[in-house]
């Protein structure tokens, strides 16, 4: 398997924690999201992820001598999910379930999408919105969702999002409290979120997928 | 089960094309989002639903007098996946469920949530954007995310998103392509997706989900 990332996308942060969090390897080829303009828009990379974003994983079948190129990060987890089920990153409970998806999808459906790069270039170049205003809609959408979320977790968080366990739900929360932190949005109104960060950064699945631990990290 | 939602929401409209599909029955309870500053911020619905947004799926469950109150629309749907299986949204194969999970994470993830209601609201209250300005930052986010979906049709596509049978794509590409024609959006360069919006509106699921159906459409 090949995971094309980038050291400082939440997206491929993400699958790295779920590969980490399975046990399983990949070759980490970092397509580097603002040198030359963007590395993600080069034609041949194109042709792995017609939307020029991170990640895609590709895993070769040696057998078919077929590709399969795998885009959008929680579909990617979903398939390693299906793939190797030994460590499982959902409850097995339809309703507990659902808890935990609409944790995850709650940052990577109403959080992430407002705040990554293309969103920001976008309101600088084409609304030439000042760099106070991109700020404040930064940090907007990230109280907003943060504010919601906390309300899920006083119901069902224990150590992690969803109880004890480690799921899906931390997999999507840790990288955007990383991106949060990096843009100095005050987070001391959501103890929940306080805590889970501080205990999912204990464990090494998350220790070793953080931004500054990838060999492409410029610090 | 009750559902809350709105005609207009293409996350509501989603769950109920999603509840038709598996002949699952639900009453909609309408929550305006317009009217009144939004009956979606009133203190009983965000007891439902701390986003404040549609859809919420209320379950009572009577032998334990407990409700369930499930919010994100792609949880819900995922949890009817899992309690009504008779139909399935999703292939069997890990490969094919990847491919099919991408292109609905793909509308989901990187195009609903740039257009839908609370963030044009911020557009045109905090960065006073121009309606101009708005449209053109509504059109391009369709475009962007259209483009690269009609790749991944071009390769999967037949009658519907993935091959002949409808799936968990076109359960999320449909409200989305109708929202694009109500703001006016051309969509001429997307014949795959012209030919999938016109097949899915020859069932009975997907017409029955269509806005100006429900009860609460003012037309």
């Amino acid at each position: 398997m090949k995971l094309y990332g980038y050291w400082r996308s939440s997206a491929a942060y993400r699958v790295r924690i779920a590969l980490n969090l399975k046990g399983l390897q990949a070759e980490h080829i970092s397509v580097h999201l603002v040198k030359d303009g963007g590395q993600q828009h080069k034609p041949e990379y194109i042709d792995l992820n017609p939307q020029e974003l991170v990640p895609t994983l590709v895993i070769k079948n040696t057998a078919s001598e077929s590709e399969l190129k795998l885009t959008q990060s929680l579909a990617i987890i979903d398939y390693l999910e299906q793939v190797a089920p030994d460590v499982n990153l959902l409850p097995k409970s339809a309703a507990s379930r659902a808890v935990v998806n609409s944790m995850a999808l709650l940052v990577a459906c109403d959080v992430h999408p407002l705040n990554n790069l293309g969103i920001l270039q976008y309101l600088s170049n084409e609304l030439e919105v000042s760099d106070e205003q991109k700020s404040a809609w930064y940090h907007h959408w990230i109280h907003k969702g943060f504010k919601a979320l906390e309300v899920l977790l006083e119901q069902h968080s224990g150590q992690y999002c969803f109880g004890d366990s480690v799921t899906l739900a931390d997999v999507c929360l840790i990288p955007q409290v990383y991106n949060a932190k990096r843009f100095n949005v005050p987070l001391d109104d959501y103890p929940n979120i306080n805590r889970i960060w501080d205990n999912c950064n204990q464990l090494d699945s998350f220790k070793m997928a953080l931004p500054e631990n990838q060999e492409d990290a410029v610090i």
